[in-house]
């Protein structure tokens, strides 16, 4: 068994970069062949139409882009606007991921209490579930228990992202006004701690943005222990010396995604395969070098 | 068009109590003849018979509790957790309730950003989307900008519910030992008294815990233009008097959740359709009388 912190840092390390892609299905942008197949079909039939072409176009994104990026990050919202068959899309992407040996960080931001989270978590995570992902982000704001029962499952393979400082403007007001993302943080390096693999970081991660580069360094501080998940580096507007703060000396400790990034170009893309792949080598040189492992 | 919260409080003054009856699929508590439809088999096969076991359960009690419950509340985590097919059940859910005018407050604490709470609020409120629910729960760390999306449903004939002071022990580490609750419930506030319909409140509510009757009263005062959703009532150890600081004097501003306490008796019913309306109103009789309705 390789707890989920390790398994990150030897993808990490293989492919020599730290780019986690996002597979955000924004329908209007994806390839024109795609896009042909539901435009203009509405309802339940629309919904189904559009999510056999959503499903067939992350599969291969996936096998694109599987010997560049670390991890991918498909966005639940997105599948879940479809109904029932965007599920089925997104159950497929998640099995075809893991025949990839791909992780999957399934950007859910899930959380509640009891046995609410507990069913939350069999749903994306235990493999006898419907998706068995490798990780899942997760709203901390009911507290420290409404994540225990994705911490029970950190204790095995998988792992947990917390948000802790997201990347839209709005996030100062409840985040960083108030004292509660410090909070947060020290409970989350705490659990992750307790569980460190042979990196020395452990399986409950910190979502951290990287478009808050003057505070970047004292998250590393301030969670020696933990993996960020970061967002906004890209289209978002973060550039790849905004999160140099966040990576160990080593290199590790911190997975920058990029979705639309690395998904969607200026325009449509004569090869959308050969588009994808160059955007998504162009993103892991740079944050390679970035993050010294090139 | 009727306002979301004018809708309510015309359903709580019809009913004459303010009864939000949760639909929890816990899979050991349904009736015997529905599990026995499902125990036994697993993977995608089980799920696919425990979900449409669950979907006729959830018709049933939703048929049974039609005239008694001012509204009705799925927790989706349990759906979920059945994949795709639990999804169809959900759908099926909504759409009856939706057909006995049942007004649905989907639990599922969505909470995102930009493109991607659009895509949360399209799959979850917007009546060409698969569910057209009335209204949902949020969490709110990630800011006020994060629920815009959802704010813009409620300028129409939606609601929302913001996680405010939840009913779980360790809610307290975040939500009161630091001001960030407070900080919500102003801004939560605000977003409902723009909005106000003919019955004084809004369709921005806030969820509000029955479990910490002592604070009952200050929240009150904090949000007078909000409905709350109450957690914690029956099942989860608060009592009818607990709520009572939480009505407005004519007895609206309150709906007061039960699940398991409307679901599930002490053992297997004979008669479970008689037995979830038995319990049913008896919730609605102790609670129309708290609240002054009756």
């Amino acid at each position: 068994m390789t707890p989920f912190a390790d398994r990150l840092a030897a993808r990490v390390r293989a492919t020599r970069a730290p780019l986690c892609v996002g597979i955000d299905p924004h329908l209007h942008r994806l390839p024109a062949d795609m896009r042909a197949r539901f435009e203009g079909r509405e309802g339940r039939a629309g919904r189904e139409a559009t999510a056999m072409a959503v499903g067939d176009w992350a599969v291969q994104v996936l096998e694109t882009v599987a010997d560049v990026a670390a991890a991918v990050k498909p966005q639940v919202a997105f599948f879940e606007a479809l109904g029932a068959p965007g599920v089925v899309a997104l159950e497929r992407l998640v099995h075809v991921a893991r025949d990839l040996d791909l992780p999957v960080v399934l950007d859910a931001k899930r959380g509640d209490i009891g046995s609410t989270a507990e069913a939350y978590a069999v749903g994306a995570l235990d493999d006898h579930g419907p998706l068995g992902a490798d990780s899942i982000t997760l709203a901390p704001y009911l507290g420290p228990e409404s994540l225990q029962p994705f911490l029970a499952r950190c204790d095995g393979e998988k792992g947990v992202w917390v948000l802790v400082r997201t990347s839209n403007p709005g996030a100062a007001v409840w985040q960083t006004e108030l004292p509660v993302a410090e909070r947060i943080a020290a409970w989350v390096d705490a659990e992750s701690a307790k569980r460190a693999g042979a990196c020395g970081l452990g399986p409950v991660g910190a979502v951290v943005a990287a478009t808050v580069p003057a505070e970047a360094a004292a998250w590393r501080a301030a969670m020696p222990h933990c993996w960020f998940l970061v967002p906004g580096y890209g289209a978002q507007g973060g550039g790849a010396e905004d999160v140099r703060p966040l990576f160990r000396e080593d290199g590790l400790g911190a997975l920058i995604n990029s979705s639309r990034g690395v998904l969607f170009g200026a325009g449509d893309d004569d090869d959308y395969a050969g588009a994808v792949r160059a955007r998504a080598e162009a993103a892991a040189e740079e944050l390679g070098r970035v993050a010294g492992l090139r």
